[in-house]
């Protein structure tokens, strides 16, 4: 168990610090150190009146209808749209009373970081179990950067057990586009006590336009809305979130695509001695004794893995987005692999 | 002295309500029913990673630069940027502790109800002296709908007062892009105890990209930084936000062509026997005992104005954006002034 506070994170996607780090790398950098899908939605033109105009409140409606539909909430009412997830969470850790928060971890740190914000005493815990003890339990599910699923059974009991005692469960389903899609608390929110945050930008590609959602119970959707007040949601991403969230053929032959391109990932790592343990379709999660090595390694050939300050031992790596890219990561993996036989083969000596 | 609930705010600026109320009217409509400048800052293309992307923290710093230099506040530390001035509101209404609030009225409605979110016990007054006994003082300047003035001056001495007790004086600037700007509290935010918010999209007629600025002391920024998280501002509106703010030329050439509409705004509602009364040049303000009446014939002729519910004898006016905007709006005004004239002669007959 450690108890967090709330000092601000380090997270992947920035070329800005990717160019401090390896400031000798081969440019353009390829960028594996997010799990956003590097095969965004196909961008259209939009009407000027989206950026002109404040954003009409129709619209808005149209973007809850979509995504209730697209998430499998039960209907527009369990749906708080806002302008990424991320600014959502204070906000959602601030539904109850400060109390004790217990995420599942190790996950995605900017959860602690708002529970702390919201005034509540924060622990991670690595034990699923534990989390029946909380008032507010939050869990990232599949988890980031591991992977790791709790099933929905599961998930519905510790639910009952803190919905009985005025508690929260927050499961941040971020990456649960790519499935397993039957674990998903979409469907349940109307249970009350379940907030399920949903994000826009990772599975669609379209990270920058920032789109977010929260699905629970009307009445705390409700209490979401109220503090986000009318034209959270900028109009470009209104417009982009409903044609997106509604094109089901895309995104069905997306989640086969990305399942492939996860496959052949898995395939080039463990061909280079780099083996994979777990992860999503837009992510996979890496386990090697030497990950700082490769990381170096790769950067410094300007290919970008997301490591941990606190986790040595592990990698977290995205999809390369092109041929050229899968080519630069073989010929990095290639290289490194082949300094590693020789080092090996030298300490042998 | 009124004291308000938290209830929803009706607004201008949405096509959809128009055409509930005015299921006949002439389309398009002629929107005057906003203060947003119809002439938007120049379109232009945005490269797809600004979509694709998380946003860069370099460029979220380029921001809080040109907006520091824009607005005329001490530094960039002193500019959180946000998406939209409406979603900081109950954020800075937190930022001291429940107690007395007081708004300046009448005026923009979605501050009382952000105090009310944040717990604070709000009452609209109309006398400024009377802000001295607030915790959180909130002041609309130039105030929309009716452009009234504070001076320099007196703010600063309410912001001493309320910081000697641990107050806070929040100004909305939303319109002061237009001046008179010589009373714009943005370059002494450094005292403390003042937060001035300022709208990026009025001004620059972008209102969908989403884009406010809260300009505090710096370690006031800081707290609202903390609870907006990363990437809080979405890629296009930090692009165009970066370019826009840095355009000094546009912006000083544009001042003075929403003077001289805002003149012939006057001009043409004054020959029509409906006298403006204030306002600023983004709007102007309308007081006529028949402004009901006005609102309707215009809605129903596809020209919006923006009325109050709970005022009834005062219109706000946009201006019109086209040769063809101005065009409608004399015909329209022509024919209601002509039916008011045969009203008034057969009342006398």
């Amino acid at each position: 168990m450690k108890l967090l506070d709330g000092a601000a994170v380090d997270h992947g996607g920035s070329l800005g610090r990717a160019r401090a780090l390896f400031p000798n790398a081969v440019l353009p950098f390829v960028d594996l150190s997010t799990g956003i899908n590097p095969h965004s939605y196909p961008f259209f033109d939009l009407p000027a009146t989206t950026l002109s105009r404040l954003p009409e409140s129709g619209r808005a409606r149209d973007l809850t209808e979509v995504a209730a539909s697209a998430y499998g909430a039960p209907s527009p009412a369990n749906v708080a749209a806002a302008p990424g997830t991320q600014i959502l969470l204070p906000r959602v850790a601030s539904l109850i009373a400060p109390g004790k928060a217990l995420v599942l971890g190790p996950t995605y740190a900017e959860h602690a970081r708002a529970a702390v914000i919201a005034g509540h005493e924060v622990t991670e815990v690595g034990d699923f179990e534990v989390l029946a003890e909380a008032d507010l339990a939050i869990i990232v599910n599949p988890n980031n950067p591991d992977g790791r699923i709790i099933e929905r059974d599961r998930l519905l009991a510790l639910a009952a057990g803190l919905r009985a005692k005025g508690g929260l469960l927050v499961v941040d389903e971020a990456f649960m586009d790519v499935g397993p899609r039957q674990h998903s608390l979409a469907g349940d929110v109307g249970l009350g006590g379940i907030v399920v945050l949903r994000s826009f930008g990772k599975f669609f590609g379209l990270a920058g336009l920032r789109l977010g959602f929260a699905l629970s119970d009307a009445a705390t959707v409700d209490r979401l809305d109220t503090q986000f007040g009318p034209w959270a949601v900028a109009g470009p991403a209104l417009e982009y979130g409903i044609r997106a969230l509604a094109d089901i053929d895309w995104q069905h032959a997306m989640r086969a695509s990305l399942a492939e391109a996860s496959a052949r990932l898995d395939a080039l790592f463990g061909r280079f001695g780099a083996p994979v343990e777990g992860g999503t379709t837009l992510f996979r999660y890496l386990r090697l004794p030497d990950a700082d090595d490769l990381f170096s390694a790769l950067g410094e050939r300007g290919i970008l893995l997301r490591h941990f300050a606190d986790r040595p031992g592990v990698l977290r790596a995205g999809l390369p987005g092109s041929q050229e890219e899968w080519q630069r990561l073989d010929s990095a993996l290639a290289e490194w692999a082949s300094r590693r036989e020789d080092r090996s083969k030298g300490s042998k000596q």
